[in-house]
């Protein structure tokens, strides 16, 4: 950063051959996030969301504005939501750079900025028939742990715990993003759901994803929480997941497996359109009822 | 640009030597604007104020994000509000490049890109001691059409059009402010009205700002709406007047007026620190009390 706040405009620098990443996002409170949020909780949960953006196109994070609407300025409430924006900040390597503070309604608008090498950015456009079909780790733990979130359910801390971390604390897998740049021909993070987002990539890409049911990921929290039919529901249609999905070359599977990476292969891309759910006999089956749960009725 | 709308980033590149300049601004309704304006009108209004703060940078503008958080979708509020853009964007230079539509109370919020070659952005810190103050044209216009936007008062059409344009309509002063670059010490935008603004400059650039104020640009709509003391509160400590103010060596002067900028040297830059309004004979004088008609209880 060149000039930060405190002029009309930040300043930038790009190195030469990079280009810039830009991706904003707004968190409106009882739509998507409760009402009274515990303001730490929330300055880490948005940042994360907002910076996974910057993992699922290879982009190294340089920086973010934020425009924070609140309807009164306690300082209390600030510090703490300050507090949890460093919390994110720091491992993600961003840094604020710019903003705006007005009163309203609770929402706030994250904007974010990373940078790419050159055409090296990871899009949706780019799967290919065979490309085997990962993602970054396990699925629907963000939308299990709603009903905690929402104070609706309870859980012994062994099992809410885990899920709470995750809905609280995404951590966007920018070194993961970094790593498919030259590898992965299409990439997304999964905050729509695994179908929906997967619908995202075949669209952009002309082409069929199908999904084996069984391959996904579930954690033993998800699991022992709802158990398997709900738990399926979650990683399939419950969004908020922020792990990276991804398609790739067969060939290039084993080199990223041997360097450590978490991929787990969850399907394979096909001639055709659409997302396609897989039995164990290979037949196509109908998803479960969209598993996600809303603050608001009927908003996104 | 070079990947816009439809992934989970935009891209950008930025010419070699060339810095980002990056500003957000958020918009709330029953506070910036009235609760239910004139989409066209607001949309226009909303990109013209954002886009300013790039040409107080001396900044090209590249593109603009745009959040949207709206109670409902209505198709016809959309279009109008999406031309009132447009309208702005256009002579503006600026693309929509990504963005975020939310269900909430009305509010949006811009992030403006522009481009600016590697250390010649205007920035608040650099007057001198003996530069001249300028002003990039008339003042107080938008403050004082704001009983009109509210429809508290009347005026023949004469007299309210041209002001009703200024508030709606606001020119972002891109061309001077690129023409500035290399001649101009310091300068910003006024947007919280002439006072407030120059004092921004004295701190940053740690000097006194001398105003004369006989030398204040008025137009003829606000001194035929409000006489000359009122007109005079408005130029002074209205805002929302988006043209240029900036500190400029004397000797620099004469070459941008030959060249035809609309520039009005309105006092000067002197040893010390704040603020100071002048009458005629050169005699410190207390600013009259601030005009601006806000649209909520005490924000900004």
């Amino acid at each position: 950063m060149v000039l930060g706040i405190g002029d009309d405009c930040a300043l930038l620098a790009l190195p030469a051959g990079e280009q810039l990443a830009v991706s904003t996002d707004t968190l409106v409170a009882g739509v998507h996030f409760p009402e009274s949020p515990d303001p730490f909780l929330l300055g880490q949960r948005a940042l994360g969301v907002s910076v996974s953006d910057l993992a699922a196109m290879g982009a190294t994070p340089i920086g973010f504005t934020l425009a924070l609407t609140l309807p009164s300025a306690e300082p209390a409430w600030l510090q703490a939501f300050a507090q949890g924006l460093d919390q994110m900040a720091r491992p993600c390597g961003v840094r604020l750079i710019g903003g705006d503070t007005t009163r309203g309604p609770l929402s706030l608008t994250l904007t974010v900025f990373g940078r790419v090498p050159q055409g090296q950015a990871l899009t949706r456009g780019g799967a290919q028939v065979g490309d085997l079909l990962c993602v970054g780790g396990e699925l629907g733990d963000g939308a299990g742990a709603l009903p905690l979130v929402l104070g609706q359910r309870q859980a012994p801390a062994a099992i809410a715990e885990p899920l709470l971390a995750r809905y609280w604390s995404p951590q966007p897998q920018l070194a993961l993003g970094q790593a498919l740049r030259g590898k992965a021909t299409a990439a997304l993070d999964i905050s729509d759901g695994l179908l929906a987002d997967c619908g995202h990539i075949a669209a952009a890409s002309a082409v069929a994803l199908l999904i084996e049911q069984a391959r996904l990921p579930l954690s033993a929290s998800l699991l022992a929480l709802l158990g398997t039919a709900a738990a399926r529901a979650c990683a399939l249609s419950g969004g908020d997941d922020y792990v990276l999905a991804f398609t790739l070359p067969p060939e290039r599977l084993a080199g990223l497996q041997a360097a450590g990476w978490p991929l787990r292969v969850i399907g394979r891309v096909a001639a055709g359109q659409g997302v396609q759910l897989l039995d164990e006999q290979g037949q196509c089956i109908t998803p479960p009822a969209r598993g996600y749960q809303h603050f608001g009725s009927d908003s996104d």
